[in-house]
């Protein structure tokens, strides 16, 4: 199955696209970094971030999404554009019809090198020999979004098609709307 | 010129659409509450949200789209889901090719009350007065979007043609993009 994982940011955000199977090898596809300018509208950020992402899912027809769970105890400054990222990034698989997981950091981590307090270059290089690259990928954000791919290929499996039966089951059925016209 | 206010929460958004011109009575259009169930996912919330709130657009035909900024002094557990929830109305506004105006709510206090500490039932009655409303908006997140309606027509109306000028110019070219294949 293939899978597209997001790292959201704003200003850096890290796309991986992997194939593979539970307990098997995994294979690269392609990964990205996506930019936006810090000092541009939110609108045109938020709106290249959706642009490409919705264009990558439609290129690459992943079977699921994977998207980095945000957390509290970031940064307060960052968290702010890395929670409307993920929100971008969380929609524009939910809007492709697809299933959408979130994993923790050290869910990712835990399932790439087997410890959930490695730093970031045990990550990159775990990936880099996971998906047998010649070199590590670059920037490390696109390193990031190929660990959670792996990690929701190993992981995730089995719990996405749960998810995606249950979402049917709900149907669009999840939220009620007040409405007041004059 | 008719403007969408929002005021974004994943549990319950608030949009009210207001029609006006500078220094002029403004009149009530219409005011929505948008609920998300917090037991479902967060891509269906997210779905939900944006659906309604891009119907909504499609719907009232604002000429612009004013949401209320998001501030990390908030309570952090909440901040998320209000930054995930503004994101998705930015883009809807984005999305629709409008102009979107962001307000923090002493601004909008400010406009509205004459004071930025005001209280949330001072904003809430002045609201009821502006728009001539028999009795007060319900529930009061109906309220706030509102006030950030008429906030955007009074103080906003040159800033957003200035801002949409600003973004016509720099057009499309605001981010570059990174892209490894294997």
């Amino acid at each position: 199955m293939r899978v597209l994982g997001v790292d959201p940011g704003l200003t850096r955000c890290g796309v991986g696209v992997v194939e593979g199977v539970p307990g098997r090898q995994c294979t690269l596809v392609a990964y990205y970094v996506i930019y936006t300018d810090p000092g541009d509208d939110l609108a045109l950020r938020l709106l290249h971030l959706d642009r490409t992402l919705t264009d990558l899912v439609a290129e690459h027809q992943p079977r699921s999404v994977a998207v980095e769970r945000v957390f509290s105890q970031h940064n307060v400054r960052t968290v702010m554009g890395t929670a409307q990222a993920s929100a971008v990034a969380v929609l524009a698989g939910a809007r492709a019809g697809l299933p959408v997981s979130t994993y923790t950091p050290s869910e990712v981590k835990a399932a790439i090198t087997g410890s959930g307090q490695a730093d970031k270059a045990q990550v990159t290089s775990m990936v880099t020999r996971l998906l047998k690259l010649d070199a590590p990928p670059r920037p490390a954000d696109a390193a990031d979004a190929l660990a959670l791919a792996i990690c929701h290929i190993w992981r995730g499996g089995t719990r996405s098609k749960l998810e995606a039966a249950a979402a049917r089951h709900r149907g669009s059925a999840t939220a009620s709307q007040h409405r007041g016209k004059r």
